[in-house]
């Protein structure tokens, strides 16, 4: 395996004590020469990680080929192992960001030739520290190569992707220098694997960056602009429709506006069609790193910014990435309105390909775009994606993407970037093993979205959805009204949550305020959350570089989400395969979320304070569980601890301060 | 001259319409081909460019060399034009920053190879712009060639100076392709020099950048710290002495602290001195652009961070510069605290050089540093300088730099970093022409502070100072309390005040609001000023990508700033060469700030509403001159523009609206 690799090289150097870390991230058994120094810990960074790296070696089992999917490792065949999954959604870019040189300021490479942004390395030492917070399935934002060009801020985005079977070379780590990116993200996952964790990867099949490698090879499968129409292509507007995704009875009024007419004429023909022999000689010649300016100068044409698929969409357009070309003709239902002859352009139908395709797939592109997971759990072993806009892609090469993927391993997992709960069956109908949904959207909204969120939509999910109090494009739950009571709320309930799927994003576990993207529920000044002296001030992880402050994280939630994750695990089976419960309450208006599930002469009671005042509530045990029980032992569980309760076989009363919780572990018998 | 051929060069090429430029850059007798699209104009930048050079060129008379400073080309001997000059301070990389491919965001150099940060082709381009706005000497914030290590922002301070003697090369302009960023100055040099302006720059003698060039050829002008004191160097604490300089009798308490033998003891031989043969091997083999990191990793040491000279100040260390190391030995009065063999170290007395010499100076050094503004007259043709920190030179060296200076140019103007109004007897004894002062502080501190600056202390300067409402260090007045009001009532105020020299801070007469950089006078929150949805949110110039908002300019503000510069200038004589006199009112209650400068049978009088109401104040003509006048013709002048006023030769009545302003121009005769 390559982790065995690394380790070797690691333990044969050596190096001064000039590695800062947080203290966060060191293991407690780590044994090693350091130094301290405020939260900091200054170590040599190939004692450090071989140290790391020698024991989870020695948590590997003989003849096992870690670097294959979890699920194959240990003789799994279905993907339900997401249902009792803590999911710890994470942009290594970002999360593994750190000052290594411990004076100044963030820098990506710095003096002593330490990358300070995240890298697989670093990502590897970091599991020890996922291991302490309960998380078993890593799911690592976009590590494909992405582009700089027309970027959003002091650095490029994850998904501006340059190549979808690229690693990103910025994640490779100088502390390794003559391993490759890709050896780096294979010893990680066989770490991972090792250590128990499943990794899931992000994949964005419908857009490319606008300066995508696949350019030189396939300019058809691109759209094209003329250059001179360039500064000022925008969407074009749409009066009287409103804001809303087309119907096909839309179609023939929008193809009538002149604005529309005159959109469709900024296309061309790619430029190979142009001029073969052109094109020919231009590849040829062309400096491959760096070639989009050229082919502008050249050909005159770049491809076209993507934008919405939805008329009058606000949103500017998206300059870093551009649409790929899933059909070789226009969208059938929009045939009538225009010129055959027309260049391939991208409307709201062709963006919206899954309701509007066209009548010749362009074959080659599908079965590039459905090969690209396959070559990561072949070569890498991942255990499952997100598909990024899966919904706008063609019914057809949505499932031939998952076909493939699932026939190399049945156990493999998809999830849906679907906020929309109402689309669950439909996901589900698709394939897909879980939805986004938008319990970071609702459960905030307290008390009232929030008790819909938990006692209506949540038990009646026809497929789990991530059970998360903020997401990587949302707001932190910490930055949110009554912040630093919700930052244990929220994920007391997320834990707890009917067909959820437990999920932390990076950060949430030592309270960040950041967001690391202002993409939903949110608005310019959500990037102002920091005071303006800090160092990352209105950066977004997203678009600029962005540490989080592990010298001064929120031990509270840390050690809140710690114990949390570890009581869940404790009754995980119950979660998912006792039976749910609502939990009947002398009273009910509304403010109190609960929940309960009931297995073989074991329960577990949910009780949740969202007002802003204490309550006490009493819970009738027998009409909870619907049938005559005899309580045998009770205890409840609040963020202070355990606590021993007196048995009773009718009510039984807890006390909950303002936004206060509660659980109630039952051992009873049926009568 | 470089310009012709410069000229030459732009004139032979052509390319499409790409390359967008603010309307207001583009002056209104160009009449190539153009596209307007909103506020940008697009056009071809060889046309575009050549078509300036062209006219400029016109204006050049035959024979002359423009490379040379503008006072030897027009005979004039010595610095006295300060005094009526309109210094605009421009920081060419923000200033000339602009999105150049008029679409999407800021980008260094984009698609069509266009650099969007400044260059000197853009100031070239510029010139036209600065000459309408009646400006006649452009102060140039640094442009030597600039570090990237341990920067503050994106990108590097231009004080972090890598090579005094080398021009950053992203200046140079990809426009001009082989053109050298050397020439592309001197062409500017020698177009502002057509068009009649002088050009000074801002000259950083006391510091270096932490990786400066110089370490290779001279390692032991450097002070150096082992690199494991690096991650927690700061400047020693000395209990009970407050904020202040050291003066001579607190160095035997500050050496006898616990805290300063540490941090004495951080310090280190030179590599060189450490190992001779070494280090010539190392110098030999290394890469001579990336030297640090290596020199790092074979010689265990690094230069010392810099701190500021008073003690206890709460600044952090100045990571990104390194003091030059002005003696060979301790300073003479701390000579008996500390061992003579102690590593040359950096200490508040080191520091403050000024005030505690050593008594071997280091000769070399300081041939070197007094032959830099030399270079530049010489190659260049400059015509003045700021000195960065002059005052903490030691008066010798100070003294050399200047009078290498005068040799080659007698009115070559030097500008002391000196805030404080009451050291301007002292900068003129040391040989300035001009202090910086503090307008920018006391002016919109109204009423109190700026009546007092204008009516006190600027009539009784000893030294011209910079006549300023903001600097590149300092808030914009715009953004300040009643900036609306500010940003031309103060403009107004420094056009006429006793003993100034009227400045411009850029980006001042276009209505920005975001400071350059916090140092004076400034929070953190000072730079959140701008909406969050803004690009350029919370950025600093100094330290970050910046463009000036050209897009959407206050108008106001600029054609009032120009018609000022206009006004001004039609009474330049009387205000440094005839008598000043503070004018007689009918009552003075601090709230109405005034002049009046009267030469032979001419007077222009000011006065100025630093009151949230409106006022009418009454002017005695006869006791304001201060000897018996008849009035022969009067006029006002007010933002809005001429009116006549009737002859009166006692009480003249002004209105002034709040923060209202008033000129009235006299003509008379003596009796």
């Amino acid at each position: 395996m390559v982790i065995e690799e690394v380790y070797k090289y690691l333990s044969g150097k050596k190096n001064r004590l000039s590695y800062a870390i947080p203290k966060k991230w060191v293991a407690p058994w780590f044994s090693g020469r350091k130094k301290e120094y405020e939260n900091m810990i200054i170590v040599d960074p190939y004692e450090y990680y071989s140290t790391i790296l020698e024991k989870i070696l020695k948590g590997a089992r003989e003849y096992v080929d870690y670097s294959e999917s979890y699920a194959k490792i240990h003789g799994i065949e279905n993907p339900n192992w997401i249902r009792t999954a803590h999911v710890y959604a994470m942009f290594i870019r970002t999360t593994l960001s750190y000052n290594h040189k411990g004076f100044g300021r963030f820098e990506e490479v710095d003096i002593f030739g330490y990358r300070e942004s995240g890298t697989f390395l670093k990502a590897i030492g970091f599991l020890p520290y996922l291991k302490m917070l309960g998380v078993d399935a890593i799911y690592l934002l976009p590590v494909s190569k992405y582009s700089d060009l027309f970027k959003k801020g002091e650095i490029g985005s994850p998904y501006a992707v340059k190549d979808p079977l690229k690693i990103d070379d910025r994640y490779h780590d100088p502390i390794l220098e003559d391993f490759s990116v890709e050896e780096e993200f294979k010893a990680f996952v066989e770490a991972a694997h090792i250590m128990g964790f499943r990794v899931l990867l992000d994949f964005i099949p419908r857009t490319t960056a606008r300066d995508s490698d696949l350019i030189l090879e396939h300019p058809d499968w691109f759209y094209w602009i003329d250059i001179e129409e360039l500064s000022d292509f925008t969407p074009p507007r749409v009066p009287g429709l409103g804001f809303k995704v087309p119907s096909e009875e839309d179609l023939e009024y929008i193809y009538s506006l002149e604005d529309v007419r005159k959109h469709l004429k900024k296309f061309r023909k790619n430029p190979k069609e142009m001029n073969p022999q052109k094109w020919e000689n231009f590849v040829k010649n062309v400096n491959k790193s760096n070639f989009l300016s050229e082919l502008v100068k050249e050909f005159g044409v770049i491809t076209a910014p993507g934008f919405s698929d939805w008329i009058n969409d606000p949103q500017p357009t998206w300059d870093d990435v551009t649409f790929l070309r899933l059909f070789l003709d226009h969208p059938k239902a929009s045939k009538k309105f225009v010129d055959e002859d027309l260049p391939p352009y991208v409307l709201f139908d062709v963006i919206k390909a899954s309701l509007f395709p066209g009548e010749r797939e362009n074959e080659s592109l599908w079965r590039y775009i459905s090969s690209i997971i396959p070559y990561y759990q072949k070569e890498f072993g991942i255990d499952g994606v997100r598909l990024d806009m899966g919904h706008a892609l063609p019914g057809k090469l949505e499932k031939m993407i998952m076909n493939k993927a699932r026939e190399i391993d049945p156990a493999f997992v998809f999830i849906a970037e679907e906020l929309d709960i109402s689309r669950a069956k439909h996901s589900k109908e698709a394939g897909y093993d879980t939805i986004i949904g938008n319990s970071w959207w609702m459960m905030p909204r307290i008390p009232g979205k929030a008790y819909e969120f938990y006692q209506v939509i949540a038990p009646e999910m026809e497929l789990p959805y991530l059970a998360s109090s903020e997401t990587p494009d949302t707001p932190r739950i910490k930055a949110r009204e009554y912040g630093d009571k919700l930052k244990k709320l929220i994920p007391f309930l997320m834990a707890f949550a009917p067909n959820g799927v437990l999920f932390t994003n990076s950060g949430q576990e030592i309270g960040e305020v950041q967001p690391l993207n202002l993409g939903l529920d949110n608005t310019d000044e959500g990037k102002t959350v920091l005071p303006p002296s800090d160092e990352f001030y209105a950066k977004l992880g997203f678009f600029d570089h962005y540490a989080f402050h592990w010298n001064e994280i929120d031990e509270e939630v840390f050690s809140f989400l710690r114990t949390l994750s570890m009581v869940r695990g404790m009754y995980i089976d119950l979660i998912t395969e006792g039976e749910y419960r609502p939990v009947w309450l002398d009273w009910q208006d509304g403010k109190t979320a609960n929940a309960s599930y009931w297995g073989n002469g074991r329960a577990v009671i949910i009780v949740a304070n969202l007002d802003t005042h204490p309550r006490s509530v009493k819970i009738h045990l027998q009409n909870t569980k619907g049938g005559e029980i005899k309580i045998e032992r009770m205890r409840v569980w609040r963020e202070k601890g355990w606590e021993k309760m007196e048995n009773s076989n009718e009510w039984v009363k807890i006390f909950m301060e303002d936004f206060g919780f509660a659980l109630v572990e039952i051992l009873f018998k049926e009568v």
